[in-house]
């Protein structure tokens, strides 16, 4: 098949193909008789020798050494001191020796990273080659591998089709069940707890006057204990599940390999902990988790084995190569946005923008299906949860509800501006969270490494949270009338008998629940003072939530913080333009959906995808304009200061992520710039010694294999031509198969372009504004 | 901006831009100085010499020629006369040498066509080549081009990238103001006419009993007449005018050169013919046309320059080439889409599905921007032509209304197995309606060749829709007691006072307005036979009117063919389980709407786009599971028969069409068994003899350059080592520049697979589906 798709694209492309596939191919035809295909094939383009990819080397590898070295299971050094022994295990050692010997002095020890400054460019280059490897996701393009294709017959490829779509079905269907489990816990037990503490602030107003501090006390307690549970999942299950987990799907999307980011047991720390999280009272959201839970599901569903459990079903076996599982995973993240905003074209979105590799029109209706699945199983199990069976109006975990005042979200061409000015309030508000977060989580990086004081920072941050929110709403003497408001469990406090505590319904409900309240609530609910301080203290409490070592969304608080101050623009403009009611009606709840609208864009920075996840939430095809123009303006604004936050926190684990586009700056920038030299290459024809050596001395993998170069001389200008690129793992299948047979050919290699030159490039370019030693300083990943 | 772009995939294929593109650059940074860049440099991936691709090379060309020899206005026969002369004229001339050879015998002259079977394997490659060139979405890569992008610096980066903006926002107001002024001469003229029609009708039958014949003559002339003034603006100003037009784009977007296809004319003859055609009565809708529309719009705004009326603004020179005008196109397109469906996110994946080849996030963002802003326009003009001003209800050209009755799209999960059976029905009959489609299309390209012919046979389908209509009306008993009906006009006919015609109420208003009636009408509004009989003689004239020579939209007739049998199926399904009312609702309208999704599956095959233009059209999120699954159905049993609507006609039409993924049976087949043998390749030093020579007897618009090769060789196996690809038009620019200078390298081509080939291949492979005679027989896209 891939020959063919190959083909499909134009004249010039064509033409490249037959000189890098068809050429040997057609040679082989012409002399087809007497001839054994060379095992070591360096011919062109595709030099693997096994057949179908890495992973399948990898599972035939396990089988024959029959032990757990390549699961993941043991650190390195735990896999150095269980692979003494065996040649096999020797050579198996191999992939992990390098990352031995330096993680050993790098990273496993806190304490050395503050000597780092001093380290020379090859240790950046190990350190940076250490951490992240790519995946591998091109087909292999090989006779042997058409070969066995061909032979499997198209019986064979309308199976694996067909189970395409069985397999896209069950990540849906688990995704929304997983989505509809945490919601239903969550309602369920923060219901409780708020009730109880309304009950208890009540009780206390008015029959003891001053008891005041013991609510305050059990709130404090209850948020911080449940915050604590999150922690400790996080730091001593899972370090992976902690934030979002959207930068992790990120990256596994563009096709760097984070360890341990789609296991089963991610999967568990992520989506009780989020509970946790929520439940703790936390600035935190259940959005960004499910994305990163419909990923590991879809990982976990695909590949029919769990390393987790050491369990194999040895079912789907053919879907066991890194781009087959991209495939699902980023069907299982787009059916965790389809759960989380009720957004099944949104998440198909999603997953496009940050894949970014990929685009193939068969996949994405899978993923569109997936989606769809996703979202109406969680429809199906929330609606039967609230006793309304198949009215189905339950599509997301999120809901805008439904705008359906009269004319509400219509707007005035005049309104438009009002839209523009707020997107560029909202891009500054984002540069500025950005910022803040991007230093706090330095300091994190820096400073809380150790897990006693993760545990307790999360603590800390509950406890000020739950504190900071108290606090307000005791000083408040916001009151409104009962009835007119759909909080669920209104609070007195000083309020006269017949009122509640306007701040008290912010915060003594879920986030989800203030959002709407903001967005629905009428005219005159919110005193502008209230909601001033609320959305400062929101902002603050948000900046600083996220990276903590819980999960946490963080579309929510800025969802919250952004309808906070956009109500509040709302209801200054309509004091401003009172006198122009005849022909502007100004609806504080549409202000405050811009305004949640900007603060997003001017956040997290996603362009086409969080457009329609937002018109799909607010379930109006006309509003789609203003809101694509608010979060145009937002994200323009904001990249002049920063980039988006989940960029922010990839660059800061180190991770050496490919943007879909090079920024305007590097125009004219030469490869040469950027790439390593001199580059590590194997002759086609090369002793077992010196590719032994070489697996052992670099951490590269993968090398091209060169002709007409001779490896002493280092410092050519070019290293021989290119004829191919084979992957560390293929050569370590070679060593143990001892098959080899070269073929000559030629193509110059000057250079070498790997994900850390560009990291490295990157660092270079945009001085001052990232260091490397900050690159040295973190954690893989785990500070998101 | 390119060389870092090809950085931004992986590492293997880092590797190969390397082999590619950084050899030569770093070659050159070594030994810079001294050294003139050679103005032939063969060096390398690209070959170009002139900086900028190929359409400044024809601007230039253009303004230093000073006539109008390549605006595309003469006939190739005329051209080759006016060129007569100097040698600047004489080197022009071999763009079109070929063409003009053999479209003479073979194209212009139908009565030759006959004899078309004698044809050799060369000849058939001639007439495939002659008839469609491919576009060149290509940048071109080579040292010129850089230095010169180098030095127009950032801030023209910038520039260009504002203007995108500009001209999408453009784009989209002027589509949405040419779908308005559609719309609103449509709706006006129509209900002139259906008014007139009424009060005859009714006045005949209640005064003086039998002068029912006169309402019929008027009828059929009225509707002959509009409809023989739309066949005449596409037989006399554009044939490229007639059909939907989206297979047209579709092949456009693919990057095949079709004449014509995006010029104004074409969009005037589109628009107003459309508008025609629909009040002529046939069954046709709006809405394929306005796609076209929109991408002839872009294609417009973003040149500059008009080809129709000879002007150039001299605007915007800087989007001049084949892949930003493409970018252009797309975004019209998408607009198109959005303005008939109101379905902005439908366009937009509607230009990714079709256009197949390109995916770039800030592109799609862009053509996002420029739905919403026809989308808004439309709404807005709509709106205020409806005295509703910004109540912004009318955000596509078709509505499907609010599904607004309580619970009407609420479904239960045994209501899922009817639509998968519903999607099968559309399957079953989509295949018959393209099988019966095609016949008909190719009786047409055999017999109906001449004008006169086109437009008798237009006029005779509008005579024929319009008496069968009025012959149903008549013979229809089938009554409706007033006030119960949306319809404005309800006819009364034989019916009671106080009662009206069901079937005239049907057939006597806008297709759209029927679509809706059958959408929403209330259960027990028709009689089963009255769906039967319409939907039987409907589907009849929509396979019959497409290919038509009118501009006519194809959306509207399957809807409304799917939406009489699927509220047929329930009605018949709300008897059938009527015992189970006390669970199960069966609304017929759903069922209308679903069988209106299974016939345009069935029929267009389109996946996710379709999906979500009729998600959005619906304006139900949690409907999109049905729709789906509905839709994924009719193309599964549909692909089993034949291939979509729109590939048969691209088909028909012989355009080497190249789809985005090749078909399954494919698999394993190489690329020897298609290409081209031998090939015309160029050495890097070439005598402008030999050059002349080859540009006048091969069409082919481009060449390999290889070294090795000694050309009188001809039945060698190998042609030499591969170097780069050079334009025929890059060729005709060196001779006139007369500068040359050879570089070595090597690359062995065996082969050359070109757009024919692959046709060609096609032909072959599905033996005995589509004939090459057929192709052979058709005209360039016209017949659709």
């Amino acid at each position: 098949m891939r020959v063919v798709d190959t083909l499909s694209t134009c004249l010039e492309k064509c033409t490249k193909t037959i000189k890098e596939t068809k050429c040997p191919r057609t040679n082989m035809t012409q002399r087809q008789d007497g001839e054994q295909t060379p095992l070591l094939n360096s011919n062109a383009h595709s030099t693997s020798s096994h057949t179908s990819g890495t992973d399948r080397s990898d599972t035939m590898w396990r089988s024959m050494s029959g032990n757990s070295l390549l699961n993941h299971r043991m650190t390195p050094r735990q896999r150095m001191i269980a692979s003494n022994g065996s040649v096999a295990n020797d050579l198996e050692a191999l992939e992990y020796a390098y990352i031995n010997e330096s993680v050993g002095t790098l990273i496993e020890d806190p304490e050395a990273t503050s000597a780092a400054n001093e380290y020379t460019r090859i240790q950046e280059d190990r350190l940076l080659n250490v951490k992240y490897k790519s995946m591998d996701y091109d087909t292999c393009e090989n006779k042997l591998f058409f070969e066995e294709e061909t032979k499997k017959g198209y019986k064979f490829v309308l199976r694996k089709q067909l189970f395409r779509w069985v397999v896209m079905f069950f990540i849906g269907v688990f995704t929304g069940l997983v989505a509809a489990a945490i919601d239903i816990v969550i309602e369920t037990v923060t219901s409780k707890k708020y009730l109880l503490i309304k009950d208890f602030v009540d009780k206390c107003v008015k029959v003891e006057n001053d008891c005041l501090t013991v609510p305050l006390l059990i709130f404090c307690a209850l948020n911080a204990a449940s915050t604590f549970l999150a922690a400790c999942l996080v730091v001593f299950v899972s370090p992976c599940a902690a934030g979002s987990g959207i930068p992790q799907i990120k990256c596994y999307l563009n096709g760097v390999i984070i360890p341990e980011v789609v296991r089963i047991k991610t999967l568990a720390a992520k989506a009780i902990g989020v509970a946790f999280s929520v439940i703790g009272g936390l600035a935190v959201g259940k959005e960004g988790p499910m994305i990163h839970s419909g990923a590991v599901i879809a990982a976990g569903i695909s590949q029919g084995k769990s390393a987790t459990f050491k369990c194999d079903f040895r079912i789907l076996e053919y879907f066991r190569s890194d781009q087959e599982k991209r495939d699902f995973v980023s069907g299982g993240a787009a059916a965790g946005v389809a759960a989380a905003f009720g957004a099944p074209v949104g998440g198909v979105l999603f997953s496009l923008e940050e894949g970014a590799s990929f685009w193939n029109q068969s996949l994405t209706w899978r993923i569109l299906f997936a989606s769809m699945t996703a979202t109406f199983t969680l429809n199906v199990m929330l609606s039967w949860y609230h006793k309304v069976p198949w009215s189905l109006s339950y599509p997301g975990l999120i809901s805008f509800g439904i705008f359906e005042e009269d004319n509400y979200l219509q707007y005035n061409g005049v309104e438009l501006l009002f839209f523009v000015v707020m997107g560029c309030i909202g891009g500054l508000l984002g540069g500025l969270f950005n910022y803040i977060n991007y230093k706090l989580s330095v300091l994190r990086i820096r400073h809380i490494y150790r897990r006693r004081n993760k545990l307790l920072e999360a603590v800390i941050v509950a406890m000020v949270t739950a504190a900071s929110g108290y606090l307000l709403v005791y000083l408040s003497t916001d009151c409104e009338s009962l009835g007119k408001d759909p909080t669920e469990h209104p609070v007195q406090m000083f309020c006269r008998d017949g009122e509640y505590n306007v701040m008290a319904s912010l915060f003594f409900q879920t986030p989800e629940a203030s959002v709407r309240s903001l967005f629905h609530d009428k005219t005159g609910t919110y005193h502008p003072l209230t909601l001033g301080i609320f959305a400062l203290l929101y902002f603050l409490l948000a900046t600083w939530t996220y990276g903590l070592q819980v999960p946490s969304g963080l579309f929510i608080p800025l969802l919250l913080t952004g309808a906070a101050w956009g109500r509040l623009c709302g209801i200054g403009l309509g004091y401003l333009l009172k006198d122009q009611e005849s022909w502007l009606h100004i609806y504080p709840g549409k202000y405050a959906l811009i305004g949640a609208a900007a603060m997003l864009g001017g956040v997290v920075r996603m362009t086409i995808s969080l457009t329609v996840i937002l018109m799909e939430a607010t379930g109006s095809v006309s509003f789609g304009l203003p809101i694509m123009l608010v979060l145009m303006c937002s994200k323009w604004v904001g990249d002049l200061f920063n980039e988006g936050i989940y960029d922010i926190h990839v660059q800061l684990a180190g991770v050496p992520f490919l943007n879909w586009e090079a920024s305007s700056l590097t125009y004219g920038v030469p490869a040469s710039r950027v790439m390593s030299h001199p580059v590590v290459t194997l002759l086609p024809e090369e002793k077992v010694e010196r590719i032994y050596s070489i697996l052992t001395k670099y951490p590269h993998d993968g090398f091209p294999i060169v002709d007409n170069y001779i490896p002493d001389l280092a410092e050519s200008a070019t290293f021989g031509r290119f004829r191919g690129m084979i992957l560390r793992s293929q050569l370590i299948y070679l060593l143990k198969s001892k098959a080899f047979k070269p073929q000559n050919g030629e193509e110059p290699v000057v250079g070498m372009v790997t994900r850390s030159d560009l990291a490295r490039f990157r660092v270079e370019f945009t001085k001052g504004k990232l260091h490397l030693v900050e690159l040295q300083l973190s954690k893989p990943l785990e500070p998101m």
